[in-house]
């Protein structure tokens, strides 16, 4: 690392921020304790509502970064006057974005043609418009500055690069399958367990709400929007033009007829009268032996991306998977008939951060 | 990436070595088409027998490497004159070692502390004396050179970078398990089927002898050293300070009687008279409803490290494995009950040299 010292600028304290700012804290001590790796210095934190920055680029302390930031009086800054910021550091900058803020996402190709590199667990900026990640890449290739997103899908386990891996090292990837959403796993492997029968699909979303694995209204994970936006990410960087998350077919599991009812509470309460839905879907599956599981695929030779319930024999890993684990299956030509398969967490706070930070480390290294 | 010219020299040109040729030469004209890229120029490929090298540093025909490295009549080269050679560049060099040699594994201090960076499969460096391992690294941090092993352990399935990404980003990995032996799988999932009852002991390695899933001996594999100099580099990279692969226990499943049989077809003809060993661990593990695998694991906080037969209940990812795959489960602090897993082929020419090209790929972007 030719670098002597590297600022980092934090956008977005809630559950991953906080995980990330911890682990920043760890990193940092531990390259301080190696000569050559730069020092690394939080010069901005910024939540919705608070920001705390330091004029003279000068670090602010890891120690209580969560304390500090609510006691701050500063004047919150545009995301315009950040990218000012940034570039006008006397040395290389890092943003890393922990939120989820399509705003913050489409700032991204300004940030990275100042020479500001990004890491981040943002879905928003590399599954929207395809236009927009034409600019991001675009800027970043020019400008030299790097752009990581592992933990936008999977969280920290190591889906994106290794997909990149596949693709830099010459190998045709083929078709790509899994589980790609900790919620829907938690609630199929619930619903529809290999052994046993399992409980009521309201029941099961019920609980799933209840012990905090869905989102505050459960449509936000039905809907099948967010699996549907780690689709598109990997389907483009597998090779495909994927247009945006809604190009493509996706299976709402929301009954239409509440679809538009006006708070998930409401939404929770009338979900029992529409259980015959699922249960029929369960059953026609245990006929032929199999159970259902919500999944994503990618052909990529078909161009073909779809979200939605799909059968699989009970031995199969993807029926076979536990708790809120994701699975991502990826077939090759190299890897012939048995895909390389990567499994585990898909989410939480201190996965999720994990990815980010491995992210930084990678950014670090080649600055 | 800064460097404009980057030399290859390309040591071993067997199955993987081939593999690699084949993928530098699709690496370097995709690089060739990105302006920023730096230009890859193979100067130096040697097998066991000849060498090809140029005197003045440009770039051998990627085209038809085998052939040109069979008709060359060039003095061989001794490793300190390829240190000396590769030293002399006027750029960057790389040292691509694709042997399994412990004498070529011996200089990489040497090559490293010359600013010479090293990707290799060769897993002997780091499962050798504890010391090899530590004159390696050392060297590398002092020089700024870089050194990758992906295919060390899993060929290219992402276990290398994965673990030590857990470890840098400060989780704290607690176990290791998995089948780290292609061949191991291949006889285990055939001699003991989740499904099925499988064939004779002495049948299977017959069987996967004559497919070439095991060395021309099969004792080399047999005698788990192979999966035990994997166990060691993982531990190692978990920060456990393993002596060497015979410093902790490994089960070999060569029949006592067996060892010193002169030959492999030998070691063939008298197996089935030993079959009775492994067919009472078989029904041991059927009467509890289990069935055995070959696995190695670490236990980071009792720092033990074993390799053996040890049973699974059927329904357990190691047990349902298929073909000849590896798979590696890491648990963690962070990842909880459930594991991180990676899955997949675990040996093979072009997987192989995909975990170098990947590596590869790694130290031109940090160089």
């Amino acid at each position: 690392m030719a670098v002597k010292e590297v600022y980092i600028a934090v956008i977005g304290a809630g559950g991953v921020g906080k995980a990330f700012l911890s682990q920043l804290e760890s990193l940092s001590t531990r390259l301080s304790r190696t000569p050559s790796s730069p020092k690394l210095s939080l010069i901005l934190l910024s939540s919705s509502k608070k920001v705390l920055y330091t004029h003279k680029y000068t670090a602010l302390s890891l120690g209580n970064t969560a304390s500090s930031l609510a006691q701050s009086a500063q004047e919150p800054l545009s995301l315009p006057q950040i990218i000012e910021y940034l570039a006008a550091a006397p040395s290389k900058a890092v943003l890393v974005d922990n939120t989820s803020s399509q705003d913050v996402a489409n700032q991204y190709p300004a940030f990275l043609a100042k020479g500001i590199s990004i890491v981040t667990p943002n879905k928003k900026a590399f599954s929207g418009t395809f236009k927009l990640w034409q600019e991001i890449f675009g800027a970043a290739s020019t400008s030299g500055a790097k752009v990581y997103h592992e933990s936008s899908v999977g969280a920290g386990l190591p889906v994106i690069s290794t997909l990149k891996e596949l693709v830099d090292t010459g190998d045709e990837v083929t078709r790509i399958e899994g589980v790609f959403s900790g919620t829907m796993s938690f609630l199929f492997n619930s619903f529809a367990p290999t052994e046993g029968s399992g409980g009521k699909w309201s029941a099961e979303v019920k609980k799933a709400k209840e012990l905090g694995y869905t989102e505050p209204d459960p449509r936000d994970d039905l809907n099948g929007l967010d699996v549907a936006r780690k689709l598109t990410i990997l389907a483009r960087l597998a090779g495909l033009e994927v247009a945006s998350p809604t190009s493509f077919p996706v299976q709402s599991l929301i009954p239409k007829e509440l679809e538009s009812v006006s708070s998930g509470d409401e939404f929770i309460e009338n979900l029992p009268k529409f259980d015959s839905q699922m249960e029929e879907t369960k059953a026609a599956a245990e006929k032929e032996g199999k159970v259902v599981r919500f999944v994503g695929s990618i052909d990529v030779g078909k161009k073909e991306v779809k979200v939605g319930l799909e059968k699989f024999d009970r031995s199969h890993p993807i029926a076979s998977l536990k708790g809120s684990d994701n699975i991502i299956s990826f077939y090759t030509k190299r890897y012939g008939t048995n895909p390389l398969i990567i499994q585990g967490a898909g989410a939480g706070g201190e996965v999720t951060a994990m990815g980010v930070t491995g992210d930084l480390i990678k950014v670090l290294e080649r600055l």
